[in-house]
């Protein structure tokens, strides 16, 4: 039953389709929800994918209906994959905050109780999210990566970590140095323990430093975004690119903030970014 | 007071600013919220404007976030002014159910015990809001006027009711004929009493038959809209433009239904649509 996709629903846009699928998934244990939209060119043939990775108390839903993607996923033939940011349901451990729990996955696997039972986000977006959707759509095997905040965060961490998965990856706002700020040094130590070493191979900072092949890498960043100093460091990762001579574009915006505002403004660079290395 | 302007937030978007108001309204004595966006080429001059008229159980945010429409509004130099759907607070009367009271004004006013104290959102929508943005903003008196469902009704209603006040009207999935439909005959029994001959002031089918000054009317209806049939009525406006050689494109969209993905869809070509107009 792993592979049983349930239609949720199904909705035209931009002359092609916004489905939402519900699945049981092996990596988490969990029903699973799921988003993909579907181009017009899906009609014809297959398309290449970018997952797209949301931030702290998202759903599928908050990238599919506020960040104006689809317009431009219509004209250049891109799928795109919007998985949830936790598992979720009765079952599922939770806390309170929005930054520890359902809704704030981290897309890592957890290690730790009460967290380990279901917690394995970063299996299910690396390995059972991508294996289903291209058995179930059509779709080819290029793939790009990006994602807010803590969706940032999940995409150069897993397109660093998994050399030749992804053709591009890009982020909006990522937390980059997750072990040296407070949100992520919160839910590392939850869902991994105390010892900090474990937390080095879900930090994007520490993978580019360590990483053996180079992928194209765009980032954009709001200069009005309250959460810039204490929680998401770009300099950080400038800092850390520019030692190692890294393919990095990191854009400040002036006058952004965090939010999907700032995310609809900037999509279409982002996905002209990963279509342009997606088709070299 | 009536025209303080009290800012509850400032969010920068394609260059431009997207504005939300709060102000003590005369027209429905209770305080209004309201968005506006300021598109860049308001820092240098002054800009025309169109109306957006939410649909039923929205705010002044559904549009604001999920349309899109603010890239278009950014690349055209045209504001955008989002009211509420209805006074709201604990002193104004409210109903069960999601299409009468509170999120339900129906742009009206009302006569009838307890929805006339403060449901009066024709008002709000032709006089006090305007006024109160021509005089605040950097706007011209170049208006348009759009909505979708109740507020489809609106935009149309309020554009055939007031020649010259717009320079073009166009509307997503636009209640045509509320005084035939269960949602326009709950409502207007409810706001406006039994008698119906008073119904037909705010039925834009009845207007559209009666009025003496053309002006561009543009429409879009979703065929897969499950609402359609026995809400929306777009083969009665259809009928009746006919009837009065009206300059009405009506384009019926296959597999769109009625959400903002449909909306987000075609506003580009709703906002071009309008900036011709505005332009002429």
């Amino acid at each position: 039953m792993a592979d049983t996709l349930e239609l949720v629903s199904s909705t035209c846009t931009f002359g092609g389709w916004h489905k939402r699928y519900r699945h049981r998934s092996t990596a988490t244990g969990t029903t699973m929800t799921f988003a993909i939209y579907l181009p017009p060119q899906a009609q014809g043939g297959s398309v290449p994918v970018l997952y797209w990775l949301s931030g702290l108390t998202c759903t599928d839903e908050n990238f599919a209906t506020k960040a104006g993607a689809q317009r431009v996923a219509a004209e250049l033939g891109l799928a795109l994959v919007m998985p949830d940011t936790s598992p979720r349901g009765d079952g599922v451990a939770d806390a309170d905050g929005y930054d520890l729990g359902q809704g704030a996955g981290f897309y890592v696997n957890a290690t730790q109780a009460p967290w380990a039972a279901h917690y394995r986000m970063y299996d299910y977006v690396v390995d059972e999210l991508p294996a289903l959707v291209e058995a179930h759509f059509p779709v080819t095997q290029q793939r790009a990566i990006s994602g807010h905040s803590m969706g940032g965060h999940g995409a150069l961490m897993i397109a660093l970590r998994n050399p030749g998965r992804y053709r591009s990856v890009s982020a909006f706002a990522p937390i980059v140095n997750p072990s040296a700020v407070p949100w992520g040094q919160k839910a590392f130590a939850a869902y991994l323990g105390e010892d900090r070493s474990t937390w080095l191979s879900y930090d994007s900072c520490h993978q580019l430093e360590i990483a053996v092949e180079r992928l194209p890498m765009l980032v954009d960043q709001g200069e009005q975004d309250g959460f810039m100093p204490e929680q998401l460091q770009p300099d950080v990762l400038a800092r850390v690119a520019r030692q190692h001579d890294w393919p990095l574009t990191l854009r400040r915006q002036p006058g952004y903030d965090h939010s999907y505002y700032f995310i609809a403004s900037f999509i279409e660079d982002h996905l002209r970014f990963h279509a342009q290395h997606l088709a070299a």
